[in-house]
């Protein structure tokens, strides 16, 4: 189970390699959310995402045998970009097991990133899961999880110390912090930071509005499906349900859960390039829209927003700009 | 006259008002330089550019009897925007004059950052320096120059105090540091501020190909004219000639200056998108473009490129992406 102790020991590990990113803010942004609002760059991470820090946190972890053999993960996102690059850190093999009709340009990020990348056709029926498992045992890699695994859990929990030390420099005792949520391993982690650094900050997930199974999963108090998996512009932090080991953990210690709509998502994407100078990709955005847009249902003077992430494809980024990027709507 | 002891008392007061802005790096930047390039990103500065920077460091150097009457700056650009807040947090007034065909959106972020703004009618024939020096004379108001001002210079120089102090730390010792330029403010704080902490790091200016009067000024020996100042992309860079207190300096600490096309400067536009997931305008992408573009032109294993500003329209945002966002070419 992750605890502060293990993220404070994955902080360890990962300083002088993650980036310290900072908590800024424009007098723009404040003025539509009515509030003062900080917002946490991890679209400024390595890799364009938080992903970065589990996947540091998990590679360093593994004894030095184990290691040396090799780490897996799945997807084409960010988690695995993450994965490839600690595990190229490390000097030591990373195996990305990716759908054959993935972008080619995303296929060439990954392989750019040092990891070998292993094909599927997914439209043929062929499984991700039995070609992991068999990668597995032939080579004794290990498999890396996006967010049910502890040590990736500890690892995005250090930007929920980091959150807590600019806070309190900056003297933010109470504040709710809108976390961009997919299964829920950054809110979790940044939750349990939270709880042991700045109790007076509470972590709250934000979801796109299709997707909000983690809102309504913390509303019912039990694991709540998605009706659907994919179609959705956020596509990021889109899961089909919160983690088994996650959900726990966002129970016991967050918020309710906020949602936005794509529109809104690509309205705080446009904000956060005029007014921040950040790229933000839908579900990165999701947070921000919902510091911005739901203003009525959050508490305090200040609210602290994550911007999860950055990598987006420029068609998507010129429909936020052609829609919204003149700032004055 | 600038010097270094002027520059650390800029950064002495500018401290905890300023960003930190760091070095940021990607692979892929590394791959198409060819060496490690690394990116101070004054885009993420407030209001959007280094020019902050310099309009902090000269209001509060002002008396208090002097700065309590007020500053003046002309123009719509980052310059004016930089001095409208720094005046607003020492909470005294600015007057910015801008042309009456200015931006709408340009005008209210102006206001909205504190400023009264002033509207002069360019074709009509108002002059902004008459209407200014009677500003000046009737309310005792201070005109703070955008480059040819020794305040302004050490207040940019503050950004070559951490980018000496950041290579240190990263064990760079020498290296071209590329910086956009204009008036040559920015270039020439940043060469006085290396000269003094990092002798083995040489600022180079980088300009738009049809508006190079540094560059020729500095291999001719004296100042050289554009043969005109307007109609280029990269507007926030393009001055008539280098200054009267820039160029000396320039002349003594800088290295051959540089030049891209507008095309190479959309292009690294949309690879500080893609890969730094970082804002650049035009004028601030000429250095990163040089870095990527001119690498033949560069010596060592490192180079340093500044990003100066990200306050750039979304229409010509959209076409660096749909030119060159898929960053495949």
């Amino acid at each position: 189970m992750s605890d502060i102790d293990m993220i404070r020991a994955a902080a360890a590990r990962i300083k002088g390699h993650a980036r310290r990113t900072p908590l800024l803010s424009s007098p723009f942004l404040d003025r539509i959310a009515g509030r003062r609002v900080w917002v946490k760059p991890e679209c400024l991470q390595h890799t364009g995402s938080f992903k970065y820090r589990g996947g540091y946190a998990a590679v360093s972890a593994l004894d030095d045998a184990t290691r040396a053999r090799g780490v897996l993960a799945f997807s084409s996102g960010n988690h695995a970009q993450g994965v490839a690059l600690a595990a190229a850190q490390h000097g030591v093999p990373s195996v990305i097991i990716m759908p054959s009709d993935a972008p080619a340009l995303k296929i060439a990020n990954t392989r750019a990133l040092g990891a070998e990348v292993v094909l599927y056709d997914r439209a043929g029926g062929e499984s991700r899961e039995e070609i992991g498992e068999a990668l597995e045992a032939a080579r004794g890699l290990t498999l890396i999880r996006p967010y049910d695994e502890p040590q990736v859990i500890a690892g995005q929990g250090t930007a929920g110390l980091e959150i807590a030390e600019d806070a309190a420099e900056m003297g933010i005792r109470r504040a709710d912090v809108l976390v961009c949520c997919g299964g829920g391993g950054f809110t979790s982690g940044i939750a349990l930071a939270l709880e042991a650094d700045a109790p007076g900050l509470r972590a709250r997930p934000c979801e796109p509005e299709d997707f909000d199974d983690t809102a309504r999963s913390l509303a019912s108090g039990r694991i709540e499906r998605n009706a659907r998996t994919s179609g959705g512009l956020c596509d990021a932090i889109i899961t089909p349900q919160p983690g088994e080991i996650t959900f726990p953990i966002l129970q016991r210690l967050c918020g309710p859960g906020l949602a936005v709509s794509d529109e809104e998502a690509l309205r705080a994407m446009a904000l956060a390039w005029g007014r921040l100078k950040l790229v933000a990709e839908p579900g990165g955005a999701v947070a921000l829209a919902a510091a911005l847009f739901r203003a009525d249902q959050i508490e305090g003077d200040d609210v602290i927003v994550t911007i999860s992430g950055g990598n987006v494809d420029a068609d998507i980024f010129q429909r936020a700009l052609s829609r919204y990027g003149s700032l004055d709507t």
